[in-house]
């Protein structure tokens, strides 16, 4: 890693950030993202020229990430292990860039993720400002084994139309979702090979309104089977949801190893 | 609780808050304060006029707190239970008002206070936006084992006078410090009857360096007995400071029960 590198390098890291000052993942103009941060901190290592940063999962205005993978060309003007410090030291502190490391050509985080995990975080308790940054506060009881019930009917390759925003190609596989509690954390987990926009917050605000009784725990089914917008498109808010983990095996410049180091990452 | 009160009565409750935008618990002119939130969203319940709210602890900027204790006496417009839902409705969203209660009169949560829990989180890992929040990130590896050690030296009746702001009456009776890792979260626990100001931070600091290798074990209890300031006086950064628990059970208008209560609300 401390050889110096003369030729373009194709170059991968994982990404964690608070999503609560950021218009998401992707670049906008005018607007704060972690793409934006990212591209503007190579930029100031290149010489002022941009450098493209791709994402594995485009996560929407105030969503958090701990398993964001990029990866971006870089020239080559430094060493690995430089660039590594350099850029965490140059993006802001809401996000930090780990394990930056040597990805094969043509790694592109989006088409070599197997499948992505997302987590939901519900505080089931009175209102609480230091539990309520990174999760959702919910003060009616919840049912989770009800929920959890309500989510399997969802686990499987299906049309998910009704649980996202109008998408081209609706068809999902949905690896799992998990529902548990602990004290008065309940956490939603859903992996799914890739999700269209909005997913994991639909399905999150149908399971709530079955949690709290007020949902049938077989109308989340029958949503998935109408492939009409579920709770007429109600979406649970951003603040609760993070990107945990990105696990890659598909496509170009992946391999088995890259997948468990990945696995060890999070 | 729901028979109206006409005359004034004394009331207490457990009040959390994130203390990141704030300026500390204690009222300061022109400053956001929590006293200041509280006695704001007070007055509106009383015909604008200033009610003055009493706290257990003036934890300083930027200093958290699950478990402050406040106390103020109400004049009898509104009953408790509504009074308690309308104030939690008219403070900020970093604070929360948590189980508003009787209290007997002359009850003052600073002179009922039998002790006062403290907790100091570490972030011991790669810098991480998700942890950072409420945590002090460190990346040096730290000797768990060595601060504990360091940290019983401070346990008993001493003059903290080498980990506090200079005070008139620096002796106090420190119950326990105990240094726990949880994988890359390490938690400093602090017990004291009272404390001096910033005298957590102050012992916080010193224990980082013991656990960083860089300040001798024996130092800490040999910077105690010297009366001056520990480590030229180094404070440990706010964010990673939360006031745990305000234990009750000392003073006018507490007894056995209400420090039970107290003990359950954690």
């Amino acid at each position: 890693m401390s050889v110096r590198e003369d030729a373009p390098v194709r170059l991968r890291a994982r990404v964690e950030y608070d999503g609560t000052d950021f218009a998401g993942y992707q670049a906008q103009p005018g607007k704060r993202t972690v793409q934006g941060e990212l591209e503007a901190a190579l930029a100031r290592l290149n010489g002022g020229v941009r450098i493209r940063v791709d994402g594995a999962g485009r996560t929407d205005a105030g969503v958090h990430a701990l398993g964001q993978v990029i990866a971006f060309t870089w020239p080559g003007r430094l060493p690995v292990a430089e660039l590594g410090r350099a850029v965490s030291a140059l993006v802001p502190a809401d996000v930090a860039v780990h394990d930056l490391r040597r990805a094969s050509a043509g790694f592109h985080p989006r088409f070599a993720a197997r499948y992505r995990e997302y987590r939901y975080t519900v505080w089931n308790g009175p209102h609480s400002p230091l539990r309520e940054r990174f999760a959702l506060g919910v003060r009616d009881p919840l049912d989770i084994a009800a929920m959890a019930r309500a989510g399997s009917a969802l686990v499987g390759r299906h049309d998910f139309s009704a649980f996202g925003a109008v998408d081209r190609q609706p068809v999902r596989t949905l690896h799992w979702v998990r529902v548990r509690r602990a004290g008065s954390v309940v956490t939603i987990d859903v992996a799914a090979d890739a999700f269209i926009r909005q997913m994991v917050r639909r399905i999150v605000a149908s399971l709530l309104e079955v949690g709290r009784g007020s949902m049938a725990e077989t109308a989340v089914g029958e949503a998935l089977a109408s492939r009409r917008p579920a709770l007429n498109g109600a979406v649970a808010p951003a603040h609760g949801l993070c990107l945990r983990r990105v696990v890659l095996g598909r496509g170009p410049g992946t391999d088995r190893s890259e997948t468990d180091e990945q696995r060890q990452d999070l």
